[in-house]
């Protein structure tokens, strides 16, 4: 397999040094606005080079963002390259359009890597989706908050000095809003829905609240009700329509979830058929996400058929039927209630109360 | 696909019920014994008819037990057909011979299954040993004695009541022998540190010490020290040579060892670049188990090559490097002690004191 890297950052350097390793995998030529020393391979600013080059039968996308890497995958598809990424929020956003480029032109698209880091999460989904129905996802999907919550809990710190301690470890962005609002969780969801149940739901319809909100206070009072909070995004199908949100929600400290610390993931499906099952290990980082990546690109190389081969129904999210109960802790008062609500009545309470102070969590059924 | 299967038992007849829903899948023939109601396929009680049934391409082997399994499998090899199975004994014992005839004659030969259930474990060990060192293997893998151990915990009742328990609801067997004594989890133990490792180690080589020696006063007494005891089956591979060993462990009741509990199987791997991944679910049972073998059946179908691809190095089981602490109640007095020794010491201390009432378990380093 000749490949067309296109960048060279943590993940991107990561991949090559694992590439390079590797017989079958060969980087013909690299993408990236500055020259590296010590490669073994072509390097170019201009993505036409790749593009024209008949030789290279694989693109793989390490950019990340909206733009240009939708432009450069649409376009290495058309070309009848492969392509494997890690880019979730191209992979989320245009993932209909980007899967029927792949079959019109006869080519695979897989994208293991942009869920779950080094977790072969999707890749699981995919091949349980082939012999079960897969009912529900959920879980830790993003690395950023759960160290943050992990910190706040162990040492009662309040969400600024955890988040400040996450961005000096290298766990948080120095802008953290993608991480700590829930959106980069919320795209994972929708990429793990999608090949779940076989729909296309948008992103955009996904109720997503983050952590922002937090204070040392609720975590005290979390533990004083023998409980732990975590950021999980779930999604669940049932008769047919599908409800999925991102939320903080909280989890006895006696159970499995409460043991999930730092920066790591742990993501679950339900299937009528082999029930309940989980997946945890490292949800970020260089050498886990290009394992996952390299992982595609051997499949494609064995032919092994492209990422998605289920049909796809486009759907509307639907949280109507969703009831859960809640932890609520209002602005204007050092009080907390609870309370069982719809999702769709939260959600209203929650853009209600918007402003800070205002904290609300799901209460976990399970555990 | 055009299947010949082989046994209609708790996992054939799921398989059956499965791939009959399946377009890919369809059994033209099915070996078994008795003749059963409702078909849609061509029953026989002798193996001869599925063999020379040239439009049959893939047998499925849901048997167990050696033979006449070997038998069977080796002769559809030889035939040139694929073999899916999920008989740990027959390919722990019998590994480099099958795969060996699986190469000569072009075909596939998977076994998913044959750990983990319904959890794509293998699966998944074969996906990263592409891409990643795997220097560790280990876990939960035997439901049965983890029903009987969280039972224990949870009850504080006896060894054998909590047996006869286990037996009464379908999870341990009549002659619970195989589980017990963890010949179970050996089996998969074997075949998991071979695909990680890429090597091909004796069965007969690896300690295997079970749980039936356990009493309800060993459980109060982990209890006391804030510990939970679970069987798990351990395997690592460090400068060249590989250490495995099947073993009760004790684990600190606050950890997330502690709360998988009942059947179900918990199992982690330890890579250098992808770091530690776990993962869990049902380890047994009809639909999870024949879930995992029609997948196989899919791959093999897709012409994603056979199940190992790497070189495979006959070696010895070498513990002496292995040093853990180990908790070792006598028979001679209600006293119990902690005490640090290498593996093999231990295993010599256990061969000493194999009578009851006698029991010991390694002590858990990490968490």
């Amino acid at each position: 397999m000749r490949i067309g890297l296109l960048g060279y950052g943590t993940v991107g350097s990561a991949f090559y040094a694992m590439a390079q390793e590797h017989a079958q995998t060969e980087v013909a030529a690299l993408l990236d606005l500055k020259t590296h020393d010590g490669l073994n391979c072509r390097q170019t600013a201009h993505f036409d080079d790749i593009l024209s080059d008949g030789g290279i039968d694989t693109v793989v996308e390490l950019i990340g963002g909206l733009h240009p890497a939708y432009e450069f995958v649409s376009a290495a598809l058309k070309a009848g390259k492969n392509v494997v990424t890690a880019n979730k929020q191209l992979i989320s956003a245009c993932y209909d359009e980007l899967i029927s480029l792949a079959e019109a032109n006869g080519v695979s698209l897989r994208c293991t890597a942009a869920a779950g880091g080094g977790i072969p999460w999707l890749h699981c989904l995919t091949r349980l989706g082939q012999t079960d129905k897969i009912t529900a996802v959920s879980g830790i999907m993003n690395g950023t908050t759960n160290y943050i919550l992990s910190a706040m809990t162990e040492r009662e710190t309040e969400y600024a000095d955890s988040l400040r301690e996450a961005q000096r470890l290298g766990y948080a962005e120095a802008d953290p809003t993608a991480d700590v609002e829930g959106y980069d969780a919320c795209r994972k969801l929708v990429l793990s829905a999608n090949i779940a149940f076989g729909v296309s739901i948008p992103e955009a319809q996904v109720p997503c609240f983050g952590i922002s909100g937090i204070t040392a206070r609720d975590i005290a009072a979390f533990k004083r009700m023998g409980l732990v909070c975590k950021l999980i995004a779930h999604a669940e199908m049932r008769d047919g329509s599908v409800s999925a949100c991102v939320e903080p929600m909280l989890f006895p400290v006696s159970g499995q979830m409460a043991h999930i610390n730092g920066p790591d993931n742990l993501i679950s499906l339900r299937a009528l058929r082999v029930g309940v099952q989980s997946f945890a290990g490292a949800g970020a980082g260089g050498f886990p996400t290009a394992s996952n990546v390299l992982a595609d690109c051997l499949q494609v190389a064995q032919g092994c058929g492209p990422f998605y081969t289920r049909q796809r129904r486009p759907l509307a999210v639907d949280n109507d039927a969703l009831k859960q109960k809640y932890y609520i802790r209002t602005a204007d008062a050092a009080r907390s209630e609870t309370l069982t609500v719809s999702a769709a009545h939260a959600l209203a309470l929650r853009y209600k109360n918007g402003q800070q102070p205002f904290f609300m969590a799901a209460v976990a059924e399970e555990n």
